[in-house]
């Protein structure tokens, strides 16, 4: 058995390579009391005294390291700044490694280094230690870890949705995804479509700080929501109902996944939150989300049920099931 | 201008590099009152209350990827544990970043894993958290992060050595990086050489726990203990003696070096601690590195002085000064 694309795709073969050899490898994989790898949350934890420290990792491999929107460096700081976020904690410091090949112009490592900086200023978290390599990769790989700090218990997991909870996206889906697979494909499409990566810290901050009860929070980032959906309703026990009409998507993505054949639940986002509320907490974290330019197309897009365990779409023509998906979405054109 | 292999060795190159694009475009660096990027320390730290969390990252490439003594998955565990410990701090949790080629045989990632498994158990630090990307590398990319604890300034900084210190290196140099070489270069040598790579967290908690003094620590890695001793000299505005008949070292490792052209001092070393040590606590320290099976071969090999601020090293043929080497040791014969 060899490692294919899928299994790097955020979808159910990955869930299994990681189920089974790094999960069914791996003996310790918690601290007392904190949030460990089998949970499979956004990141794991470690109780100190009444406060969590909040620790989490993700690698950035991106073909091109620079595209509409951001680059790998952006993406890089984004990713553990959001996973830090979604767990309900705050950013405090990250880390930076760099694979660089042989050969790589100095001046790119420096734009990215720009990025990286405007990045950690916008999100306000500082860059406190790193690495750096040079090895035989096609492209520069960037891996950020981050610490972020919490009061302990009031890590919001993955698992935490109730019944009658609102689901609530803080914007436009499909964006990431499908501005990297445009920039790799060079399809003749025109477009103006951007990345959305971006740093979620305080967004995120201003709708807990409102009061807002939230029970569960991901970042929908590789598998899209579909994935993040999926992972909510299978750690929970509880079903989630959505509504097509209500999932905001522009009309680029609308259009651009009717034509490639690509559900756009299922691509990459890198600057949207997807949360379960108290219901009647809901407008609230709506009015908050929409405050904020980072959630200003925030929409309800759904609630939490117990009649079912999965995620279901009502669409114009019936009830569909939203399943996680194997693995990166395909285009049929290609 | 390009990145060179040089530039990810651990030397000159490197620290330029590291000088002029990252930290001269990062402008958020550091947490206050914590250790910062710019201190250019094992790690960085972040103050909570009494305490002081340590971070550190790094990124593993290693060709073969299993070699004798030891294989990528014990390296990046051990690379991560041993920077927390070299700062004084007790690691408690890991995360695990992987960048899997496509075609990857799921088999060695298993053996891996199981290797990150055994390494884990025998420093007792868990992996609460990871990443698994699929990307173009030529081979496995592990990244680590970890973070440990401390009681508040207590860290143990790479600056911190005192005129007298004694030196202590905890045992024989040069054992990882001649292994890697050998495995690399399949030279015509027999050889029982292993790398040395191990975690160092108990047994620098034992001399920790002792109540020695210890006043500066590093893991002597890439550039070697001449890379590792010019820090402390650099950082501490104080210069150091050592006595090429106390360096510790195999047979193996010194006749290899010699035949290859290499200077032993600067291999890289994957187990291996070097104090700078308050001198009426030297014997003590010796003593209880003695008492561990990774610190057998301790030796003191020379003290700090503040007449120059250089090291230099004492030898049958006269003093020589010991620099940071450019990149890495190249064998002469090849
Ligand atoms: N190599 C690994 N070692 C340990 N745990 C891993 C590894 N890869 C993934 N995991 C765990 O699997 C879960 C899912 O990981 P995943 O990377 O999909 O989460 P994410 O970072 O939120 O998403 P993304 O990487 O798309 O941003 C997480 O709990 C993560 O800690
Ligand atoms: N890409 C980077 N971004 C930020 N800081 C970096 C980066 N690369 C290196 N550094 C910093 O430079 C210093 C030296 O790094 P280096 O990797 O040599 O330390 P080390 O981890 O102790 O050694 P080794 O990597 O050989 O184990 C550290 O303080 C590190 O935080
Ligand atoms: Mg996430
Ligand atoms: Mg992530
Ligand atoms: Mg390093
Ligand atoms: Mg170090
Ligand atoms: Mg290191
Ligand atoms: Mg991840």
């Amino acid at each position: 058995m060899k490692i294919t694309r899928m299994h790097g795709a955020g979808g159910k073969l990955m869930q299994e390579l990681i189920e089974k050899v790094i999960l069914g490898n791996l003996e310790l994989t918690s601290v007392e009391g904190g949030v460990g790898l089998r949970e499979l949350d956004d990141g794991g934890t470690v109780p100190l005294g009444d406060r969590e420290i909040i620790f989490t990792i993700d690698g950035h491999t991106v073909k091109p390291i620079f595209f509409p929107g951001g680059d790998i460096g952006k993406l890089a700081v984004c990713g553990a700044v959001n996973d830090i976020a979604v767990m309900g904690g705050e950013p405090v410091a990250l880390s930076l490694s760099l694979i660089i090949p042989e050969g790589f112009p100095i001046d790119k490592l420096d734009r990215i280094m720009k990025s990286i900086n405007e990045t950690s200023k916008e999100a306000g978290v500082p860059i406190i230690t790193g690495d750096t390599k040079v090895s035989n990769v096609d492209d520069i790989v960037i891996t950020t870890a981050g610490i972020g700090i919490t009061e302990r218990g009031k890590v919001i997991r993955d698992s935490g949705m109730k019944e009658r909870d609102v689901i609530i996206v803080s914007g436009n889906i499909g964006e990431h995804g499908m501005t990297i697979l445009l920039a790799r494909e060079n399809f003749d499409f025109k477009s103006n479509l951007k990345s959305d990566v971006a740093p979620l810290n305080k967004l995120i901050k201003k709708v807990l700080d409102s009061g807002v009860e939230v029970h569960a929070m991901k970042d929908p980032t590789r598998g899209g929501l579909a994935s993040a959906l999926n992972e909510m309703v299978e750690k929970s026990g509880l079903g989630i109902n959505i509504y097509e009409e209500k999932i905001p998507i522009s009309e680029e993505v609308q259009s651009l996944s009717e034509a490639l054949g690509i559900d756009p639940l299922t691509v990459a986002n890198e600057g949207k939150v997807v949360m379960a509320v108290k219901k009647e907490d809901g407008e609230k974290a709506l009015e908050v989300l929409r405050s904020h330019p980072l959630g200003r197309n925030a929409q309800i897009i759904g609630e939490v049920v117990s009649d079912h365990k999965m995620v279901v779409m009502e669409t114009l023509v019936g009830r569909r099931i939203i399943d996680t998906p194997m693995g990166d979405p395909i285009p049929r054109v290609c």
